[in-house]
């Protein structure tokens, strides 16, 4: 039986979401706690593979198991067996032909960027911070050339393993509520970094360092040795993918509101 | 000269504002970067002293030093000597006569509180989680037996050093957003773990397993044996503090609003 998980996890407490020779994965911790609930070892695949300190808000996965259980034992079961940092918010049995990786269609990133002269420490790890001030129309104007189906050299990490670097960006979009900046990114798949790398070069356009239309100047270069650096994981997060409507896996992108 | 801070914490990373033979406290961090910067010992005296896995959106604390700094060496020179779970957000000089913690006219707290029968990741340490349905509007019904002026010994930890049990309530509003509630108190001061009893009463309630009226018996029985447990510190903020218009300090609790 092939089951799906929502999952949520702050980035903070492990190496990314792939198992690695050294430091805990979010990927261990889940294998583990679904493997005291089944009684027998399973793998999990993801959707997305997130790096060190990068947060989901909903990140999906899937795993095969033999082990008969209600579904509440897949959610309030395994969360029992799982460090706080990690939760399961739904399971849902699936048919065999979904994969949590292939079957996804588009994947959906939000990222946090506080603007304002002080740090914040309630915030501390779950936003990014850039201290001096932002033009928020000019960022704007810079992400409408990145739209569309571009090779994205520019912000591609060089350990990315893509096999290629032509992504389909279908929404870039930027608002600000108070000092806090909002980036939502949408596209069939992203780059080793790809989003970091976008939030590094939109800063150094937001501060004025170059104008709105360098980033098409800056696409158009396929070099990723003349674009700013990668900005940092903090305000990252998985935010959700979009599966074939036969699926049955709601595909929208949801966020708790909350004042803080 | 004395200088007036407002400062945030997380308060996951300390055994609470205050000094303490074990454990590091937010006074200790606080009183060592601003010692670094000034170039000699300092004591700092807080509005509140927030337990342990309290956090604060707004401590105000004074100190007096000889050092002539800039109001921003206070700020973002004591940002840098402090660990990303504390900030100051702002410094400023103030009358001999202020007092952050006998100056106060009143203290707000905020407590967030999770309802959703799967715990959250994303949140974890920063709300109150209850599982199952509470109801708002009983809450809303218990909660104005305690407004005005009474003898909160029900509410009260027996470790409390308050000279008097009485105490003026002039706030508890509590709202619901989704599946977070926004419980709001102001008081003139707050007994030892007050909030944090008077959440676990207002839970016992929304849960259904007492009436609101039950708040007003529990609140003239003036004991703590009879009353619901002391809830969870993980949602519970200082989210403020009034003084006289006189010292020139904002009043008025602030939060940043954000999705996450």
């Amino acid at each position: 039986m092939r089951i799906a998980l929502g999952i949520e996890y702050d980035g903070r407490a492990f190496c990314g979401w792939q198992s690695q020779p050294n430091g805990l994965a979010v990927q261990d911790a889940l294998e583990a706690a679904i493997a005291q609930m089944a009684g027998t070892p399973v793998r999990v695949h993801a959707a997305g593979r997130t790096d060190a300190g990068v947060h989901a808000a909903r990140q999906i996965v899937h795993f095969d198991t033999e082990a008969k259980r209600p579904l509440t034992a897949w959610v309030r079961g395994v969360n029992s067996f799982l460090p706080p940092s990690v939760a399961v918010l739904w399971a849902q049995a699936v048919d065999e032909a979904f994969h949590a990786r292939f079957s996804a269609t588009a994947r959906h990133y939000r990222y946090l960027l506080l603007n304002h002269p002080v740090r914040s420490a309630l915030l501390a790890g779950r936003v990014g911070w850039h201290h001096a001030p932002l033009d928020l129309a000019s960022m704007q104007a810079a992400s409408r050339h990145l739209l569309g189906e571009h090779d994205f050299s520019s912000f591609r990490a060089a350990e990315c393993q893509a096999a290629s670097p032509v992504k389909m960006l279908t929404r870039l979009d930027i608002q600000r509520e108070g000092d806090l900046f909002y980036v939502d990114a949408s596209a069939s798949g992203f780059l080793h970094h790809m989003v970091r790398n976008l939030m590094g070069a939109l800063i150094h356009i937001g501060k004025g360092a170059e104008s709105p239309d360098w980033m098409a100047h800056l696409l158009a270069a396929r070099d990723r040795t003349i674009a700013p650096p990668t900005f940092m994981p903090d305000g990252l997060y998985f935010a959700g993918v979009s599966y074939p409507a036969a699926f049955g896996i709601a595909s929208e992108p949801t966020f708790r509101h909350y004042l803080v």
